[in-house]
Protein backbone atom coordinates (compact mmCIF):
# COMPACT_ATOMS: atom_id res chain seq x y z
CA UNK A 1 0.00 0.00 0.00
CA UNK A 2 1.81 3.47 -1.33
CA UNK A 3 2.19 5.97 1.01
CA UNK A 4 0.67 9.64 0.69
CA UNK A 5 0.85 12.71 2.60
CA UNK A 6 -3.11 13.02 2.69
CA UNK A 7 -4.08 9.92 5.01
CA UNK A 8 -7.79 9.78 5.70
CA UNK A 9 -7.05 8.48 9.77
CA UNK A 10 -10.22 6.58 10.24
CA UNK A 11 -9.70 4.75 6.96
CA UNK A 12 -6.02 4.40 8.00
CA UNK A 13 -7.25 2.65 11.06
CA UNK A 14 -9.44 0.38 9.81
CA UNK A 15 -6.96 -1.10 6.38
CA UNK A 16 -6.71 -4.31 6.36
CA UNK A 17 -3.15 -5.68 7.66
CA UNK A 18 -3.57 -9.05 7.76
CA UNK A 19 -4.06 -11.72 4.80
CA UNK A 20 -5.07 -15.48 5.90
CA UNK A 21 -4.75 -18.02 3.22
CA UNK A 22 -5.72 -21.70 3.58
CA UNK A 23 -3.76 -23.94 1.64
CA UNK A 24 -5.89 -27.50 0.53
CA UNK A 25 -7.54 -26.60 -3.05
CA UNK A 26 -6.66 -22.65 -2.06
CA UNK A 27 -3.17 -22.59 -2.62
CA UNK A 28 -2.55 -26.20 -4.34
CA UNK A 29 -4.41 -29.38 -5.33
CA UNK A 30 -5.99 -31.69 -2.52
CA UNK A 31 -9.40 -32.80 -2.88
CA UNK A 32 -8.42 -34.28 -6.38
CA UNK A 33 -6.04 -36.22 -4.88
CA UNK A 34 -8.76 -37.68 -1.95
CA UNK A 35 -10.95 -38.47 -4.68
CA UNK A 36 -8.23 -40.22 -7.29
CA UNK A 37 -7.58 -42.20 -3.87
CA UNK A 38 -11.40 -43.38 -3.44
CA UNK A 39 -11.45 -44.41 -6.82
CA UNK A 40 -8.99 -46.80 -6.23
CA UNK A 41 -10.23 -47.88 -2.79
CA UNK A 42 -13.69 -47.99 -4.78
CA UNK A 43 -11.57 -50.55 -7.34
CA UNK A 44 -9.91 -52.95 -4.43
CA UNK A 45 -13.59 -53.51 -3.23
CA UNK A 46 -15.40 -52.96 -6.63
CA UNK A 47 -16.56 -57.01 -5.99
CA UNK A 48 -18.20 -56.48 -2.55
CA UNK A 49 -20.51 -52.96 -3.21
CA UNK A 50 -21.62 -50.64 -6.03
CA UNK A 51 -18.98 -47.58 -5.83
CA UNK A 52 -21.75 -45.47 -4.70
CA UNK A 53 -21.98 -47.96 -1.66
CA UNK A 54 -18.50 -48.01 -1.15
CA UNK A 55 -18.14 -44.24 -1.14
CA UNK A 56 -21.24 -43.67 0.98
CA UNK A 57 -19.95 -45.75 4.06
CA UNK A 58 -16.62 -44.71 3.55
CA UNK A 59 -17.64 -40.91 4.30
CA UNK A 60 -19.86 -42.41 7.21
CA UNK A 61 -16.64 -43.79 8.48
CA UNK A 62 -14.71 -40.92 8.24
CA UNK A 63 -17.45 -38.65 9.79
CA UNK A 64 -17.54 -41.00 12.65
CA UNK A 65 -13.62 -41.05 12.79
CA UNK A 66 -13.15 -37.28 12.66
CA UNK A 67 -13.39 -36.55 16.64
CA UNK A 68 -10.80 -38.80 16.97
CA UNK A 69 -8.33 -38.53 13.79
CA UNK A 70 -8.83 -35.38 12.97
CA UNK A 71 -7.97 -34.29 9.14
CA UNK A 72 -5.78 -35.37 7.22
CA UNK A 73 -3.89 -38.23 5.12
CA UNK A 74 -3.15 -40.37 7.77
CA UNK A 75 -7.01 -40.61 9.45
CA UNK A 76 -7.70 -40.89 5.88
CA UNK A 77 -5.62 -44.04 5.26
CA UNK A 78 -6.91 -45.80 8.60
CA UNK A 79 -10.71 -45.25 7.95
CA UNK A 80 -10.27 -46.80 4.29
CA UNK A 81 -8.71 -49.77 6.55
CA UNK A 82 -11.77 -49.61 8.78
CA UNK A 83 -14.27 -49.41 6.09
CA UNK A 84 -12.82 -52.38 3.88
CA UNK A 85 -13.03 -54.34 7.29
CA UNK A 86 -17.08 -53.44 7.69
CA UNK A 87 -17.71 -53.96 4.10
CA UNK A 88 -16.16 -57.62 3.91
CA UNK A 89 -17.63 -58.53 7.49
CA UNK A 90 -14.23 -58.15 9.24
CA UNK A 91 -12.25 -60.00 6.83
CA UNK A 92 -11.02 -57.64 4.32
CA UNK A 93 -8.17 -59.80 2.32
CA UNK A 94 -4.16 -58.53 3.14
CA UNK A 95 -3.63 -57.41 -0.56
CA UNK A 96 -6.54 -54.68 0.24
CA UNK A 97 -4.95 -53.46 3.30
CA UNK A 98 -1.71 -53.64 1.43
CA UNK A 99 -2.87 -51.71 -1.35
CA UNK A 100 -4.68 -48.94 1.14
CA UNK A 101 -1.52 -48.21 3.00
CA UNK A 102 0.34 -47.73 0.09
CA UNK A 103 -2.03 -45.46 -1.10
CA UNK A 104 -1.71 -43.46 1.98
CA UNK A 105 1.88 -43.05 1.68
CA UNK A 106 1.52 -41.95 -2.05
CA UNK A 107 -0.70 -39.08 -0.81
CA UNK A 108 2.12 -38.15 1.82
CA UNK A 109 4.86 -38.12 -0.59
CA UNK A 110 2.61 -36.39 -4.05
CA UNK A 111 4.67 -33.66 -5.46
CA UNK A 112 2.94 -30.33 -4.97
CA UNK A 113 2.67 -27.34 -7.47
CA UNK A 114 0.62 -24.12 -6.65
CA UNK A 115 -2.39 -23.75 -8.41
CA UNK A 116 -2.33 -21.47 -11.72
CA UNK A 117 -1.94 -17.66 -10.42
CA UNK A 118 -1.16 -18.62 -6.92
CA UNK A 119 2.78 -17.56 -7.04
CA UNK A 120 1.66 -14.63 -8.65
CA UNK A 121 -1.02 -13.17 -6.01
CA UNK A 122 0.52 -13.96 -3.12
CA UNK A 123 4.02 -12.40 -4.15
CA UNK A 124 2.11 -9.07 -4.90
CA UNK A 125 -0.28 -9.53 -1.71
CA UNK A 126 2.89 -9.78 0.36
CA UNK A 127 4.73 -6.51 -0.22
CA UNK A 128 1.84 -5.04 1.26
CA UNK A 129 0.26 -7.52 3.85
CA UNK A 130 1.23 -10.00 6.25
CA UNK A 131 0.45 -13.23 4.92
CA UNK A 132 -0.64 -16.27 7.33
CA UNK A 133 -1.51 -19.96 6.18
CA UNK A 134 -4.20 -21.21 8.58
CA UNK A 135 -4.62 -24.84 7.22
CA UNK A 136 -6.01 -28.11 8.73
CA UNK A 137 -4.37 -31.73 8.59
CA UNK A 138 -1.64 -33.04 9.62
CA UNK A 139 1.38 -30.35 11.55
CA UNK A 140 3.85 -32.98 9.66
CA UNK A 141 2.40 -32.87 6.19
CA UNK A 142 1.18 -29.63 6.12
CA UNK A 143 4.80 -27.97 6.92
CA UNK A 144 6.07 -30.68 4.25
CA UNK A 145 3.46 -29.17 1.53
CA UNK A 146 4.34 -25.61 2.52
CA UNK A 147 7.78 -26.40 2.05
CA UNK A 148 7.56 -28.74 -1.51
CA UNK A 149 5.09 -25.68 -2.57
CA UNK A 150 8.09 -23.75 -2.65
CA UNK A 151 5.63 -20.61 -1.00
CA UNK A 152 6.97 -20.78 2.33
CA UNK A 153 8.94 -17.57 2.44
CA UNK A 154 6.00 -15.42 1.62
CA UNK A 155 4.33 -16.19 4.84
CA UNK A 156 5.03 -14.34 8.22
CA UNK A 157 3.35 -17.75 9.90
CA UNK A 158 1.68 -20.75 9.53
CA UNK A 159 -0.82 -22.08 11.92
CA UNK A 160 -1.80 -25.27 11.72
CA UNK A 161 -4.87 -25.61 13.44
CA UNK A 162 -7.34 -28.68 14.70
CA UNK A 163 -10.47 -27.09 13.90
CA UNK A 164 -11.75 -23.84 12.16
CA UNK A 165 -14.21 -21.94 14.25
CA UNK A 166 -14.79 -18.50 14.66
CA UNK A 167 -12.41 -18.29 17.96
CA UNK A 168 -9.87 -19.79 15.68
CA UNK A 169 -9.82 -17.05 13.55
CA UNK A 170 -10.10 -14.52 16.34
CA UNK A 171 -7.15 -15.81 18.17
CA UNK A 172 -4.66 -16.18 15.13
CA UNK A 173 -5.56 -12.17 14.10
CA UNK A 174 -4.96 -11.17 17.29
CA UNK A 175 -1.63 -13.42 17.76
CA UNK A 176 -0.26 -12.62 13.95
CA UNK A 177 -2.12 -9.04 13.05
CA UNK A 178 -3.77 -6.44 13.62
CA UNK A 179 -7.41 -8.20 14.89
CA UNK A 180 -10.32 -10.02 12.74
CA UNK A 181 -11.59 -6.23 11.87
CA UNK A 182 -8.42 -5.46 10.08
CA UNK A 183 -7.62 -8.64 8.37
CA UNK A 184 -9.20 -10.76 5.73
CA UNK A 185 -9.52 -14.51 5.00
CA UNK A 186 -9.08 -16.34 2.02
CA UNK A 187 -10.10 -19.96 1.11
CA UNK A 188 -12.05 -22.48 -1.07
CA UNK A 189 -14.08 -23.55 2.15
CA UNK A 190 -17.45 -21.89 2.60
CA UNK A 191 -18.00 -23.61 5.67
CA UNK A 192 -14.01 -23.52 7.23
CA UNK A 193 -13.07 -20.42 5.55
CA UNK A 194 -15.47 -17.95 4.70
CA UNK A 195 -18.07 -18.29 7.66
CA UNK A 196 -16.04 -18.44 11.08
CA UNK A 197 -14.04 -15.90 9.62
CA UNK A 198 -17.02 -13.32 8.77
CA UNK A 199 -18.24 -14.32 12.58
CA UNK A 200 -15.19 -13.40 14.04
CA UNK A 201 -14.61 -9.97 12.21
CA UNK A 202 -12.80 -10.58 9.54
CA UNK A 203 -13.01 -9.76 5.84
CA UNK A 204 -13.80 -13.23 3.79
CA UNK A 205 -12.93 -14.16 0.14
CA UNK A 206 -14.28 -17.35 -1.22
CA UNK A 207 -12.32 -18.56 -4.21
CA UNK A 208 -13.92 -21.88 -4.86
CA UNK A 209 -11.94 -25.06 -6.08
CA UNK A 210 -13.42 -27.35 -8.38
CA UNK A 211 -15.02 -29.88 -6.10
CA UNK A 212 -15.77 -29.25 -2.70
CA UNK A 213 -15.41 -32.63 -0.27
CA UNK A 214 -19.31 -33.04 1.37
CA UNK A 215 -18.39 -31.88 4.94
CA UNK A 216 -17.19 -28.18 3.62
CA UNK A 217 -20.32 -27.70 2.00
CA UNK A 218 -21.99 -24.40 3.16
CA UNK A 219 -24.19 -21.95 1.65
CA UNK A 220 -22.65 -18.77 0.88
CA UNK A 221 -23.39 -15.28 2.60
CA UNK A 222 -24.86 -13.32 -0.18
CA UNK A 223 -24.79 -9.43 0.57
CA UNK A 224 -22.53 -9.95 3.98
CA UNK A 225 -20.75 -6.48 3.52
CA UNK A 226 -17.27 -7.84 4.15
CA UNK A 227 -17.42 -10.73 1.62
CA UNK A 228 -16.54 -10.99 -1.99
CA UNK A 229 -16.70 -14.54 -4.28
CA UNK A 230 -13.54 -14.28 -6.41
CA UNK A 231 -13.17 -16.09 -9.32
CA UNK A 232 -9.62 -16.49 -9.11
CA UNK A 233 -6.87 -15.51 -6.38
CA UNK A 234 -5.79 -13.49 -9.16
CA UNK A 235 -8.77 -11.47 -8.22
CA UNK A 236 -7.41 -10.86 -4.66
CA UNK A 237 -5.04 -8.29 -4.51
CA UNK A 238 -7.01 -5.82 -6.52
CA UNK A 239 -10.30 -6.30 -4.02
CA UNK A 240 -8.01 -6.32 -1.12
CA UNK A 241 -6.84 -2.68 -2.53
CA UNK A 242 -9.71 -1.05 -2.57
CA UNK A 243 -11.01 -2.13 1.35
CA UNK A 244 -11.34 -0.45 4.55
CA UNK B 1 8.40 -13.83 41.98
CA UNK B 2 7.72 -10.77 44.56
CA UNK B 3 8.62 -7.34 43.63
CA UNK B 4 11.16 -5.44 45.79
CA UNK B 5 12.28 -1.85 46.44
CA UNK B 6 16.01 -2.90 45.60
CA UNK B 7 16.16 -4.32 42.45
CA UNK B 8 19.49 -5.55 40.85
CA UNK B 9 18.97 -4.20 37.29
CA UNK B 10 21.42 -6.60 35.70
CA UNK B 11 19.82 -9.87 37.32
CA UNK B 12 15.97 -8.50 36.89
CA UNK B 13 17.21 -7.93 33.19
CA UNK B 14 18.55 -11.75 32.90
CA UNK B 15 15.30 -13.54 35.15
CA UNK B 16 13.31 -16.44 33.69
CA UNK B 17 9.93 -14.91 32.52
CA UNK B 18 8.71 -17.95 30.49
CA UNK B 19 8.91 -22.16 31.37
CA UNK B 20 8.38 -24.58 28.39
CA UNK B 21 6.76 -27.50 29.04
CA UNK B 22 6.64 -30.84 27.42
CA UNK B 23 3.50 -33.18 27.41
CA UNK B 24 3.79 -36.77 27.44
CA UNK B 25 5.63 -38.29 30.33
CA UNK B 26 6.66 -34.99 31.75
CA UNK B 27 2.69 -34.26 32.77
CA UNK B 28 1.08 -36.99 31.75
CA UNK B 29 2.19 -41.46 31.08
CA UNK B 30 2.63 -41.84 27.28
CA UNK B 31 5.56 -44.30 26.99
CA UNK B 32 3.66 -46.70 29.33
CA UNK B 33 0.62 -46.75 26.96
CA UNK B 34 2.93 -47.23 23.70
CA UNK B 35 4.45 -50.28 25.83
CA UNK B 36 1.40 -51.97 26.78
CA UNK B 37 0.19 -51.59 22.65
CA UNK B 38 3.30 -52.92 21.47
CA UNK B 39 2.81 -55.85 24.19
CA UNK B 40 -0.71 -56.53 22.38
CA UNK B 41 0.85 -56.34 18.88
CA UNK B 42 3.59 -59.17 19.99
CA UNK B 43 0.88 -61.41 21.30
CA UNK B 44 -1.05 -61.02 18.27
CA UNK B 45 2.01 -61.90 15.92
CA UNK B 46 3.73 -64.46 18.34
CA UNK B 47 2.97 -67.39 16.02
CA UNK B 48 5.26 -65.25 13.97
CA UNK B 49 8.45 -64.51 15.84
CA UNK B 50 9.38 -63.67 19.35
CA UNK B 51 9.39 -60.79 21.02
CA UNK B 52 12.59 -59.37 20.43
CA UNK B 53 12.10 -59.48 16.77
CA UNK B 54 8.64 -58.11 16.84
CA UNK B 55 9.55 -55.27 18.76
CA UNK B 56 12.72 -54.35 16.75
CA UNK B 57 10.97 -54.76 13.22
CA UNK B 58 8.26 -52.61 14.59
CA UNK B 59 10.99 -49.53 15.69
CA UNK B 60 12.30 -49.95 12.53
CA UNK B 61 9.12 -49.38 10.61
CA UNK B 62 8.77 -46.78 12.84
CA UNK B 63 12.16 -45.17 12.18
CA UNK B 64 11.57 -45.49 8.40
CA UNK B 65 8.19 -43.68 8.60
CA UNK B 66 8.67 -40.55 10.84
CA UNK B 67 9.38 -38.79 7.76
CA UNK B 68 6.09 -38.95 6.67
CA UNK B 69 4.26 -39.84 9.51
CA UNK B 70 5.56 -37.72 12.11
CA UNK B 71 4.73 -38.64 15.11
CA UNK B 72 1.86 -39.89 17.78
CA UNK B 73 -0.89 -42.75 17.18
CA UNK B 74 -2.13 -42.53 14.21
CA UNK B 75 1.69 -43.27 12.29
CA UNK B 76 2.04 -45.61 15.27
CA UNK B 77 -0.72 -47.54 14.32
CA UNK B 78 -0.20 -47.40 10.40
CA UNK B 79 3.27 -48.69 11.38
CA UNK B 80 1.57 -51.75 12.84
CA UNK B 81 -0.39 -52.72 10.37
CA UNK B 82 2.66 -51.77 8.14
CA UNK B 83 5.28 -54.40 10.05
CA UNK B 84 2.54 -57.29 10.50
CA UNK B 85 2.18 -57.04 6.67
CA UNK B 86 6.34 -57.44 6.54
CA UNK B 87 6.14 -60.25 9.24
CA UNK B 88 3.30 -62.51 7.59
CA UNK B 89 4.94 -61.74 4.15
CA UNK B 90 2.08 -59.18 3.01
CA UNK B 91 -0.62 -61.54 4.34
CA UNK B 92 -1.43 -60.59 7.75
CA UNK B 93 -5.01 -62.51 9.06
CA UNK B 94 -7.80 -59.79 8.61
CA UNK B 95 -8.50 -60.28 12.70
CA UNK B 96 -4.70 -59.00 13.66
CA UNK B 97 -4.92 -55.58 11.31
CA UNK B 98 -9.17 -55.22 13.16
CA UNK B 99 -7.06 -55.92 16.59
CA UNK B 100 -4.78 -52.68 15.87
CA UNK B 101 -6.79 -50.58 14.74
CA UNK B 102 -8.33 -51.52 17.71
CA UNK B 103 -5.74 -50.69 19.70
CA UNK B 104 -5.00 -47.46 18.42
CA UNK B 105 -8.43 -46.04 18.79
CA UNK B 106 -8.08 -46.94 22.65
CA UNK B 107 -5.11 -45.16 22.70
CA UNK B 108 -6.57 -42.02 21.36
CA UNK B 109 -9.43 -42.51 23.70
CA UNK B 110 -7.42 -43.28 26.38
CA UNK B 111 -8.17 -41.31 30.38
CA UNK B 112 -5.58 -38.76 30.60
CA UNK B 113 -4.34 -37.89 34.11
CA UNK B 114 -1.75 -35.99 35.01
CA UNK B 115 1.81 -37.43 36.81
CA UNK B 116 1.89 -37.06 40.97
CA UNK B 117 2.67 -33.51 41.77
CA UNK B 118 2.56 -32.14 38.47
CA UNK B 119 -0.77 -29.73 39.16
CA UNK B 120 1.11 -28.78 42.30
CA UNK B 121 3.68 -27.62 40.18
CA UNK B 122 2.20 -25.71 37.81
CA UNK B 123 -0.41 -23.93 39.26
CA UNK B 124 2.68 -22.57 42.05
CA UNK B 125 4.63 -21.90 38.64
CA UNK B 126 1.82 -20.23 36.79
CA UNK B 127 1.72 -17.19 39.28
CA UNK B 128 4.93 -15.83 38.58
CA UNK B 129 5.59 -17.59 35.09
CA UNK B 130 4.57 -17.93 31.79
CA UNK B 131 3.97 -21.39 31.08
CA UNK B 132 3.47 -22.47 27.20
CA UNK B 133 3.20 -26.58 26.38
CA UNK B 134 5.56 -27.65 23.72
CA UNK B 135 4.86 -31.00 22.15
CA UNK B 136 5.45 -33.45 19.38
CA UNK B 137 2.86 -35.82 18.44
CA UNK B 138 -1.06 -35.40 16.63
CA UNK B 139 -2.51 -32.04 16.91
CA UNK B 140 -5.81 -33.00 17.66
CA UNK B 141 -4.90 -35.75 19.72
CA UNK B 142 -2.26 -33.44 21.97
CA UNK B 143 -5.17 -30.64 22.25
CA UNK B 144 -7.37 -33.56 23.85
CA UNK B 145 -4.90 -34.61 26.01
CA UNK B 146 -4.49 -31.53 27.00
CA UNK B 147 -7.83 -30.46 27.55
CA UNK B 148 -8.64 -34.01 29.90
CA UNK B 149 -5.83 -33.20 31.85
CA UNK B 150 -7.36 -30.23 33.51
CA UNK B 151 -4.67 -28.02 32.79
CA UNK B 152 -5.16 -26.38 30.10
CA UNK B 153 -6.08 -22.72 31.79
CA UNK B 154 -2.73 -23.13 33.32
CA UNK B 155 -0.66 -22.19 30.12
CA UNK B 156 -1.06 -19.38 27.96
CA UNK B 157 0.19 -20.90 25.03
CA UNK B 158 0.38 -24.49 23.32
CA UNK B 159 2.82 -24.79 20.58
CA UNK B 160 2.14 -28.42 18.76
CA UNK B 161 5.16 -29.04 17.03
CA UNK B 162 6.46 -31.43 14.11
CA UNK B 163 9.95 -31.70 15.38
CA UNK B 164 11.76 -30.22 18.55
CA UNK B 165 15.24 -28.90 17.45
CA UNK B 166 17.11 -25.29 18.79
CA UNK B 167 15.49 -23.24 16.21
CA UNK B 168 12.27 -24.32 17.38
CA UNK B 169 12.64 -23.70 21.29
CA UNK B 170 14.53 -20.23 19.73
CA UNK B 171 10.90 -19.33 18.04
CA UNK B 172 8.52 -20.10 20.66
CA UNK B 173 10.46 -18.57 23.07
CA UNK B 174 10.73 -15.54 21.18
CA UNK B 175 7.56 -15.71 20.33
CA UNK B 176 5.31 -16.54 23.79
CA UNK B 177 8.43 -15.15 25.60
CA UNK B 178 11.31 -12.78 25.90
CA UNK B 179 13.69 -14.95 24.33
CA UNK B 180 15.55 -18.19 25.00
CA UNK B 181 18.15 -16.54 27.44
CA UNK B 182 14.78 -16.07 30.17
CA UNK B 183 13.35 -19.02 29.57
CA UNK B 184 13.50 -22.86 30.83
CA UNK B 185 12.34 -25.98 29.05
CA UNK B 186 11.41 -28.95 31.31
CA UNK B 187 10.86 -31.94 29.62
CA UNK B 188 11.44 -35.99 30.25
CA UNK B 189 13.55 -36.35 27.14
CA UNK B 190 17.40 -35.56 26.81
CA UNK B 191 17.42 -35.63 23.27
CA UNK B 192 13.87 -33.26 22.43
CA UNK B 193 13.62 -31.39 25.63
CA UNK B 194 16.95 -30.75 26.95
CA UNK B 195 19.57 -30.38 24.65
CA UNK B 196 17.72 -28.19 21.74
CA UNK B 197 16.74 -25.99 24.04
CA UNK B 198 20.37 -25.67 25.66
CA UNK B 199 21.73 -25.42 22.10
CA UNK B 200 19.17 -22.11 21.41
CA UNK B 201 20.37 -20.55 24.63
CA UNK B 202 17.61 -21.68 27.20
CA UNK B 203 17.45 -22.98 30.30
CA UNK B 204 16.98 -26.54 31.09
CA UNK B 205 15.26 -29.20 33.85
CA UNK B 206 15.52 -32.60 32.99
CA UNK B 207 12.55 -34.69 35.04
CA UNK B 208 13.30 -38.30 33.73
CA UNK B 209 10.34 -40.72 33.71
CA UNK B 210 10.83 -44.43 34.03
CA UNK B 211 11.33 -45.61 30.74
CA UNK B 212 12.21 -43.74 27.77
CA UNK B 213 11.55 -44.57 23.52
CA UNK B 214 14.79 -45.70 22.33
CA UNK B 215 14.70 -42.57 19.68
CA UNK B 216 14.80 -39.89 22.52
CA UNK B 217 17.58 -40.99 24.49
CA UNK B 218 20.70 -38.95 24.58
CA UNK B 219 23.73 -38.64 27.16
CA UNK B 220 22.82 -35.82 29.84
CA UNK B 221 25.02 -32.47 29.54
CA UNK B 222 26.65 -33.01 32.98
CA UNK B 223 28.21 -29.44 33.81
CA UNK B 224 26.09 -27.66 31.50
CA UNK B 225 25.74 -24.05 33.73
CA UNK B 226 21.79 -23.99 32.73
CA UNK B 227 20.99 -27.91 32.85
CA UNK B 228 19.76 -29.34 36.11
CA UNK B 229 18.51 -33.18 36.61
CA UNK B 230 15.19 -32.70 38.98
CA UNK B 231 14.41 -35.93 39.84
CA UNK B 232 10.67 -35.14 39.99
CA UNK B 233 9.01 -32.08 38.78
CA UNK B 234 7.95 -30.88 42.04
CA UNK B 235 11.38 -29.58 42.39
CA UNK B 236 10.97 -27.48 39.60
CA UNK B 237 9.36 -24.03 41.77
CA UNK B 238 12.39 -24.31 43.65
CA UNK B 239 15.33 -24.31 41.26
CA UNK B 240 14.05 -21.83 38.99
CA UNK B 241 12.96 -19.45 42.00
CA UNK B 242 17.13 -19.27 42.33
CA UNK B 243 18.18 -18.63 38.52
CA UNK B 244 18.93 -15.62 36.90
Amino acid sequence: MSESVFIDPSREAMRVTTIGLDADDTLWHNETLFRLTQERFCDLLSDKADPDVLMSRLAEVETRNLRLYGYGVKGFTLSMIETAMELTHGEAPAAVVREILAAGREMLNEPVEPLPGVETALAALSENYRLVLITKGDLLHQEQKLAASGLGDLFVAVEIVSEKEASTYARVFERHGSGPARSLMCGNSMRSDILPALEAGAWAAHVPYPMTWAHEHAEPPLGHPRFAELSTIGDLPAWVAGLG
